[in-house]
């Protein structure tokens, strides 16, 4: 006998529901935490089981399984929900913005809903208490694919108030569908930044087996609070084991999975460094934080689209747009057949960029004639810059840039670590 | 003294030009072939000679280097332009398309010009002919990106005639940009494969150093003459050396670097095999050829969109055509915004499927209440189809279903290998 009923029969046995403290003992292993609520995509024969440190594991339960009840929830004390203050720690701020990262668990009920307040998210990983001070506050709170420019806005002026007001770092934990677009906008918007400003999300959330939400929050907390980074940047699982986490550049991240914890990666670039064991390892340069007063520059334009080049793509298809970055294919092509469409709405003073969806690599338009014709028509080629962060970069260069070569000069200027060095291997095509 | 001028010295002694045949000889080293014209992105202290067997090799030349003058180019006696048979061989036919690998180098001059014949380019590879006996077309000459619908009609055709007449397999020469729409496209197109159909690009030209079009082309002979594949595949570099090339199922590849030349990669699953010594190593499942008649069925819907989801999308930027293929966020979101606008088109009898501009993993709108009620406006979930493909896919799918419930149908079903099967991480959401 074994499955769902089984577990249903041994858990009446012992009179532990959901919510309650249990001690699961196998063999070797014994595991003792909250039970979760069984998980619609877990196997029938396996108990979640949240343990002290934040983390969740799936525990497959057999008849030699020992299960005991240590605690109803009931009788489980109230935990004082004050923040803790050591005047030896540093503070970080957590500005909350929504997201998977931001469904708390309650550690009483075992019950999962969206944190109200960024204090209930850092108290669903208590760990981040013995790393430092942190000051709280939800910007807003939203599924990241409704943000918008307006939000960019807000976020970088909280940014800017919590480092001014004396913040080591700020953390910002963000739905991860658009965490990369936001790190570039905020890249772009924050000047002169007096310490690290970190992007987390969590690819499953804290009530599922394997949720990175724990270990995240705490990675990025010790960026926030220990390092002398003074750049936006995203600290996410490295790999898919629990050993190592990446500091991602904000202009240099994309999400490359759908669900894997590991999903974000520096494109075109190495990480600027990993944590591991709490330990912050630096693998590359970056701009350290100053300590003057950080300032935003958060204008942008907001007409510009981006648009990706398929077989079939119709002039019709372009619209006129104050500014369009081109998805093109390869080393940044779209079919011959647009470029009029693109010379007369750049004559008209539209601004077109060139990006490629191979996302990896350079463009380069002038390795064929095509190329070559392109570029004829005004178009700006952007370099290794990935095509959301050009999309970014090109709604704020339209709206600091008084006129085209302005415009131009900003694209074409390394402002936030968004154009690599080129390297030998770029010359080799 | 090194660098330009002084090569030009060294030559000019020898009487050597480019097209003439010279050899270069350095401590341990000792090479022989036709010197190329010296190449922009080259070093200025380097030679690239073509060696016999097709490859290019960039050789640093300094004061100990000796060069030998072989033979003027003027005296190299013209080759017969003949293509050899021989009976006990199996017969490919090579489809030119255009593209990179399409640029021919003329053995006796050096000069490269684009193949205005398959035979020229199968006589710039003469490795070829050692494998196979070779059957020649020029379909038609083209930058890929400038590839059409009609395009692949065409091919399709002249693929199944080949086949049908009784060629082992058919190679298809073509250019990178597009050549991962072109095999999704034609593994829809084409039913009931008596061999295999070999797509096979290069990322670098014939007259750079490291070009990868004579071991792409190689390779790919030996697969379409040797391997019982009865589906539509891409033989390119599995990795930046020189010693393993991958078979990528055609509805699973991707180009995901602008200039490397292991650019291609199979997404979401792992290639059918490799070629390795010119032998070809399965590893994973594949369709077998069959003996019957291939059919062609190249119906298409063209009045078809991709639109990439960004922060900010508007309703209004999502245009009313027959299909509309969503790049969303994630797990398959775009913003909320946007779903009235499907809703209202998806009433009209337009027709929505949600890929991800992750690209690797699969969507799954089930996991956030935000894509459940996306669910709602009658988007098709597109599992882990490759945005790419999945616009070939509803271009062919709205052409065969007679209705809503037919074209959902054809887009749920596995019919190219674009679909993999669920595996259990896919659940660990």
């Amino acid at each position: 006998m074994s499955g769902k009923k089984f577990i249903e029969e041994k858990l009446r046995t012992v009179g532990a529901k959901v919510g309650d403290v249990i001690r699961v003992a196998k063999k070797d292993d014994k595991y003792e935490g909250v039970m979760m609520p069984h998980h619609e995509f877990s196997d029938d024969d396996v108990i979640t089981i949240k343990l002290k440190n934040g983390y969740n594991i799936g525990v497959e339960i057999d008849k030699n399984t020992e299960i005991t009840l240590v605690k109803k929830q009931e009788e489980i004390s109230k935990k004082s929900k004050e923040i803790p203050f050591d005047k030896n720690k540093p503070t970080v701020s957590i500005l909350g913005t929504g997201g998977t990262i931001a469904c708390y668990v309650d550690y009483r009920t075992g019950a999962v809903h969206p944190a109200t307040s960024a204090q209930e998210l850092a108290f669903s990983v208590p760990d981040v208490f013995d790393i430092c001070n942190v000051k709280t506050e939800v910007v807003y709170q939203m599924f990241s694919e409704d943000i918008e420019i307006k939000h960019w806005q807000k976020l970088a002026k909280s940014i800017a108030k919590e480092l001014n007001n004396g913040s080591n770092g700020v953390i910002i934990p963000h739905g991860t569908d658009t965490l990369g677009y936001t790190s570039a906008a905020l890249s772009f918007m924050l000047k002169n930044l007096s310490g690290p400003v970190v992007l987390v999300g969590a690819q499953r959330s804290s009530d599922r087996p394997s949720s990175d939400a724990a270990l995240n929050l705490i990675a990025a907390t010790t960026v926030a609070s220990k390092s002398d980074i003074g750049e936006v940047i995203a600290v996410m699982h490295e790999s898919t084991s629990d050993t190592s986490l990446a500091i991602h550049r904000g202009t240099k991240v994309r999400k490359i999975h759908t669900s894997r914890r590991d999903a974000f990666k520096t494109i075109n670039d190495v990480p600027i460094g990993i944590v591991e064991n709490g330990e912050i390892k630096i693998q590359s340069s970056y701009r350290k934080k100053t300590k003057g007063k950080v300032s935003v520059d958060d204008k942008m334009e907001t007409d510009v689209s981006m648009i990706y080049s398929y077989p079939g793509l119709e002039p019709k298809d372009v619209p006129d747009k104050k500014g369009i970055v081109l998805v093109g294919t390869g080393l940044g092509h779209v079919p011959k057949k647009i470029a009029p469409r693109i010379k007369e709405l750049t004559e008209k003073g539209n601004v077109f960029v060139m990006t490629s969806q191979c996302f990896f690599g350079r463009i380069n338009m002038n390795v064929y004639s095509a190329g070559r014709d392109l570029l004829k028509t005004g178009i700006i080629a952007c370099e290794d810059i990935l095509p959301e962060t050009a999309f970014v970069k090109l709604m704020w260069a339209l709206a600091h840039g008084k006129n085209r070569g302005e415009i131009e000069k900003i694209m074409k200027t390394n402002i936030a670590g968004e154009i690599s060095k080129r390297t030998r291997s770029d010359a080799y095509l």
